[in-house]
């Protein structure tokens, strides 16, 4: 708990308020209660601030007549929610072994692991040697968790789940702001990563935690291995993603999905139930129709695509070009 | 071991047959053995099903009459089958630190590692740090095994082989059945990792071990860092596989190949020994000829790439649209 | 410390020169000391070679007129020099816990970890269970190292990093020379990793060490997960790479750039300052102009995407048709 004082101190913020107001936490401005910060990055977004519930709200200058509540006034928004992002981080408590306040009697634990302050893990669940696992996670029953893991703090696995060798879950999310000198902020993820039930993971994947909200990967889904599941991705029930994929921060993915190995899927978008995506392609635009979607280029013999490679990246004039003199030729 | 009724009870299969018939394993239609199960999932394989010697075959009604030995009778043959694999997968043994029947009296061997039951390690070998070695791995003489490895249950590593920081050998393949609510159920795998003399693995590269038969991985191989081998790939001798490819499950690779770096190769192809797969390929077919093959889009300025790629996408249409209007024009 | 005698004996070469010259590293032609051996390959460094300063060159028959030194005369320069690197590679110090010689009076070190002969690590750094240091690393102050890293020998992490679990630092870079057999043999990378200050480094991320001079990560860089940087990469400062990415050997970064996720970016190229390259592409040549580049096959229907095909991998053909079909007309 800060109060806005200490709040505006950190970010070096001119403060538009009550200075006693205490904040425990960071929210989205829709979702923030009045103990909670949020932000507000630019004019885009000024229907979330209007209605906003937060206790405070970092803004710039030019939205704080649009503020409904306590605000903290600088130049760079983004900047300065990366650097508050800190303050709210848990530290992990230091243990050798499993911690005494860890409820594990119902589990089979391998040596070397390390199991955090707070952390449940539930009946007939097995974790492998040398398995890390951060204060405050939960692990349901019936789960089977392989050697060398690492679950960091507060996030959650289902029942029936398997958690292959080498997986990190919960790794801070790719999230920077960029100063007026080029150099990079990380912000402090402070979501979680949620698991449901009758999930598989893969060797060596790795899930990062939300920035606030938590990345959520439902029931039934199956990842492969040397998958990058990004900040506050959502992965919907029984889709299976093959292996070496990616899926950039804040994509939606629906149902029964089937996505091929080594594809690459940009952030924030939406893919609807029952999609196929076939390997190797990358998803750059939303998808709103079940269908089998593919984007790569054919293999051919090297000289084939060196000739080809040619024309291709003269497409657009060739064939501008040919349209005019067809068009010529019938005048 | 299990006889024919506690199996048809395991898959709720009707049985036909001698019910007191003991099953030790699971093995292909064409290789299984008569204390061994198999199963034939349609009429595609039926000249296997007539000529198998296995002890028991999973398979629909319809291919009852061509069943040469005793029958377990089920509506879904390829979840039958996923589901009995699940009783044909060996447990791991609980260890702390080394077995005491581990045979590792002339390796090197560092703290904190867990070398489990039935394992044996050669001379001159080096095991690091935190690196967990489960039930019956074999590993050769003059074999250096990097710190954080995981090499799971029954997989065999050969003589001067060098397994760097990370990898993963042995994770289950990535074989699921889909019911009829699209719910996916895993496939135990029960194929081993096979890895030859001569092999170098690079940093958190994986290799997943075979649904029946093995992973091969043969003499000379150079797989590079962050690779992904599926189950029942072959790597051919003195092949080498630079960083981040991936290769689906089944495909079998020739000797003395070069696959660049971010190469996916589809599932159950067969390249040829002496091919040269350009990096960033995506390889989706055969390849039957030696020689030097790409497949990459070419790289140029955003803007260009996306006038281009407004013609791209109409690229058949533009190729027949110009035809006919070449054909008017001459007529 | 090898005399000449020795090392010639080592790579079965002729030796030209004094025998009693004590070699002590091995060092590119440029850099190399008269107590340092080198290679030169063919005709095309010969350059190097007349101004080397190099106490040893190993060449072949036809450079040694131009040897201004002793040389070591082979047939496969190469392969001579893979070979003779493996005598110069130091090993790592067996350890329980943490070596006595190690200066980490105040960092915070969690449980299991191993940490090498020499090793020096900064004020209020933290260092997660199970992760391995191995001799002489050196890591700055206010770092935070997370659980099951794996740090190689006499690499040098700055101040203010984050590494993510199940990062790899100071693997070996993926450098073999082939020989007249088709064997490959492995180079033993004797360069180091340097990271500045500043950085941070994504889950499961390998980061090779460079075969003489070292890979370099500079002040402010930011690395998402998977990533994969080769042996004598330069990332230069405030450069942020997305996951899944890989970089090949010996290329460099400018400042400021921004790559996306799962960009493979070819060996031995230059890629200037400010330069943004769109995730999923593939860069196959030098950027010597800042802005924004792409290389994706668009995404669509997979029907579409086979008709494209057909006639994509016959483009050079079509235009070429065209042309003459137009001329003809128009004469």
């Amino acid at each position: 708990m800060y109060n806005l004082q200490e709040l505006a101190q950190f970010i070096d913020a001119k403060l538009i308020g009550d200075a006693d107001v205490r904040i425990g936490s960071v929210a989205s401005a829709i979702s923030a209660k009045n103990n909670q910060l949020t932000y507000v990055v630019n004019q885009k977004y000024k229907s979330d601030l209007v209605s906003t519930q937060a206790g405070v709200v970092i803004l710039n200058h030019d939205l704080l007549k649009d503020c409904p509540t306590n605000a903290l006034v600088v130049d760079d928004v983004y900047l300065a929610f990366a650097q508050i992002t800190h303050y709210f981080k848990k530290e992990v408590t230091p243990v050798n072994g499993i911690h005494s306040s860890a409820k594990t009697g119902q589990a089979n634990i391998a040596q070397n692991c390390t199991i955090g302050k707070g952390v449940i893990i539930g009946r007939n669940t097995s974790i492998g040697s040398n398995t890390v696992i951060e204060d405050n996670v939960t692990v349901g029953d019936n789960t089977y968790i392989h050697p060398n893991v690492t679950i960091l703090q507060s996030c959650s696995i289902g029942n029936n789940v398997v958690i292959s060798p080498g997986v990190v879950i919960g790794s801070e999310g790719f999230g920077n702001a960029r100063d007026k000198d080029g150099c990079w902020h990380a912000i402090a993820h402070l979501g979680n990563v949620i698991i449901g039930n009758n999930v598989t993971i893969g060797a060596n994947t790795t899930i990062d935690r939300g920035t606030l909200e938590d990345t959520e990967i439902h029931n039934g889904v199956r990842l492969d291995n040397l998958i990058q599941i990004a900040h506050n991705v959502i992965v919907g029930e029984n889709t299976a993603i093959a292996a070496s994929t990616a899926i950039a921060g804040s994509t939606v993915l629906g149902k029964r999905c089937m996505i091929g190995g080594m594809v690459g899927i940009i952030g924030h978008l939406n893919i609807c139930d029952d999609v196929i995506v076939n390997g190797g392609s990358v998803v750059d635009k939303h998808i709103k129709k079940p269908g089998i979607y593919t984007g790569i280029m054919p293999l051919m013999p090297h000289k084939q695509w060196q000739n080809i490679g040619l024309w291709l990246v003269k497409l657009d004039k060739i064939v501008k070009y040919l349209n005019i003199k067809l068009k010529n030729l019938k005048d």
